[in-house]
């Protein structure tokens, strides 16, 4: 399984079609985008804790979980986030006439948006290229992963097959996601497509515990959006079903990895990134703290900076850990290691050949391991984010 | 009272001598500071709730509140903060020879330090400088103001005078603070200093009160740092008490007031900051969820951003408050405010002029104003940050 730029004619499981179009709401790229199977999916969806909810996720919440999904309608370019009851109707206008063309009713179509926050929806200009859009749909994710970006540089996409005791299914991965990066419970835009055949109960529990290890663990800049929604979408098209414990083990990790790698893809591509970070956590004694903390790690504009200049600052992680809550006791047995390199250890800073650790920094992805020494520890953790450069400062200070 | 940069020659109060040197750990600047008093000071302090706290905090709060201190040693360079056991031993070396020279026992001396963490403390270099810099304290605030800075621009340094009915007192407040920061509980290194006479708990409850009102309202990357500290050291120099609660209102009131003043010049020095941000938030219901709205606000990278570019992109502001925890109903009753132009009004845009509002912007301070329309509201609150500049990550890229 892998993924990476480029990758963009990635297949989609049987009996899923997608597309994007340019509606004119933006000038120079496709900013609608339409996934439909042929049957109907079972579908469940996790969605922003922001309490300023945009309209889309305040429709797509009611639907799911479902059996009964038909089709998922995304823009870009207008978040219709804080637009008040306008930005209800107009959201439902978009999915009514979304709903007319692939001939289904309303409460069949989920929505997601991404874009400006305060901008009331362009329904005509959307609305109208519905038909052609309906028209241009393929079996492959490449328009659509590309009509869901905003700031992001690259498509994220990523697609795998899995041989079960019963069978064999496809599991497709899409992701959007750049800047405002700080999902909680769900994130950015998350689509994962399967041809199994789920039960919607099933498929809630496998996305919740995907996404508490994926996009709940990536963080490009502390900014929880308005609009965060990830989605497990399953058509049943190959008739497979995922019945034994070790099939919906083999399942449940797929999905969380796929997601990992697409969580980290956002990361990677994070609002002026030039380096991913992964911190793995061992020996943490309370998940809640542990994944805090990881999170936390990667959220610090002083650590970010510190890799961004490839310099190894390490007191700003020790610094951040105890911001974190990590208990002090905890914090004066740990071991930490940058790209491999043991750099304090039991409390204290270890002499280490600085410019040698300087050099292991020089890469595209950084590495940063925190040690406990603990006998009842809870698993590894993971998290992702990215260095902080001044790219993020210009994208940011001239978003519009 | 006004604050600002150039009034080095700010007064201390009676019966207080401080003074800066340089001792050696840092190149080009004074790296040393004393504060003594002529008669036993009555010491308050509040310090980082960070887990990972560095030596000098974990000696000063063991002392404070106290009705006998006498010095109180600063060191900026080193932080002397994870360093294991060492780093207390240091820390009392410094102290000892402190009391050696100002002629107390240790345990009257205080001490604060800051500057890069992890490394161990230079004490015989900052020790050989003791006698000098004990020689050569004044009556004004500074020297000590400027060896206590590190990535600082300028000193933050203010002072007032206060009739009481009893008679007249002198406050004089002095800060350090430019990365790092994000105070919990107390903050960088702040230290006020009065000549009225003071129980050691009173002090202790005027210190708190005003550093919730104005340390802990302020952020410049969402960093807590390992050294933060605030004092209040009283030395009753002018034997004036303070005796009736129109006068203790008055003294809180006027030392809150300072604290907060040294908490925007901490905001406007923010590392590569280019524009001070106050955040008014009225009419909130939950006073610590309005505060933690109004800090989360400051600590936003985009809307920093969008700050710094003059763009009125309001729809960040929103997003934050939301993702703090302002609940939708509350959000939807708001009214938010520009630089006193009104930009979004009961859970939807307004239509504003965009570019007299971007005009608006064009200024060395940006008011943000918050508005819940709540009858049982709790006091308004206040918080100070400042915009984020490609300078912050040129600093921090390279802090070594």
């Amino acid at each position: 399984m892998k993924l990476g730029p480029g990758i963009a004619k990635t297949p989609l499981p049987k009996g899923f079609y997608a597309g994007g179009v340019n509606s004119g709401v933006r000038k120079y790229r496709p900013d609608v985008g339409l996934i439909v199977s042929d049957l109907d999916m079972t579908a469940a969806g996790v969605f922003t804790q922001n309490e300023a909810k945009a309209a889309p996720v305040l429709w797509s919440q009611c639907l799911v979980p479902s059996n009964k999904i038909r089709a998922i309608i995304t823009n870009s370019g207008q978040a219709n986030a804080a637009t008040g009851e306008l930005g209800k109707k107009n959201n439902y206008e978009m999915v009514k006439a979304t709903a007319s063309v692939v001939g289904c009713a309303p409460e069949e179509v989920l929505v997601a948006s991404t874009g400006m926050i305060g901008v009331h929806l362009n329904v005509e200009l959307i609305n109208k290229c519905l038909p052609e859009l309906f028209d241009r749909v393929t079996d492959n994710a490449e328009h659509f992963a590309n009509a869901i970006l905003t700031t992001d540089l690259v498509p994220k996409t990523i697609s795998t097959n899995l041989k079960l005791s019963t069978g064999e299914i496809c599991i497709t991965g899409i992701a959007k996601g750049s800047g405002m990066i700080h999902p909680n419970m769900a994130t950015m835009l998350g689509y994962i497509l399967t041809d199994a055949k789920l039960e919607a109960h099933e498929a809630h529990t496998y996305l919740k515990t995907a996404v508490d290890k994926s996009f709940n663990m990536v963080s490009v800049d502390g900014d929880t959006s308005t609009n965060d929604c990830a989605f497990l979408l399953a058509n049943g098209a190959t008739g497979v079903e995922i019945k034994t414990l070790e099939d919906k083990i083999l399942f449940q990790n797929t999905v969380t990895e796929l997601s990992q790698l697409l969580a980290q893809a956002i990361a990677r591509d994070g609002e002026g990134a030039t380096k991913l970070i992964e911190v793995n956590l061992h020996g943490g004694t309370d998940l809640q703290l542990a994944r805090k903390a990881a999170r936390g790690l990667v959220v610090s504009p002083l650590f970010k900076c510190a890799i961004h200049g490839e310099d190894p600052n390490w007191g700003r992680i020790l610094a951040r850990l105890g911001a974190e809550g990590i208990p002090s006791a905890e914090l004066d047995k740990m071991t930490l290691k940058l790209q491999g390199e043991e750099i304090f250890t039991d409390g204290a800073p270890i002499s280490f050949d600085r410019d040698k650790v300087r050099g292991l920094l020089r890469t595209d992805t950084v590495l940063v391991e925190i040690i406990f020494p603990n006998e009842n520890r809870v698993e590894m953790v993971k998290a992702w984010g990215c260095d902080f450069s001044k790219k993020y400062v210009d994208i940011n200070a001239e978003y519009n």
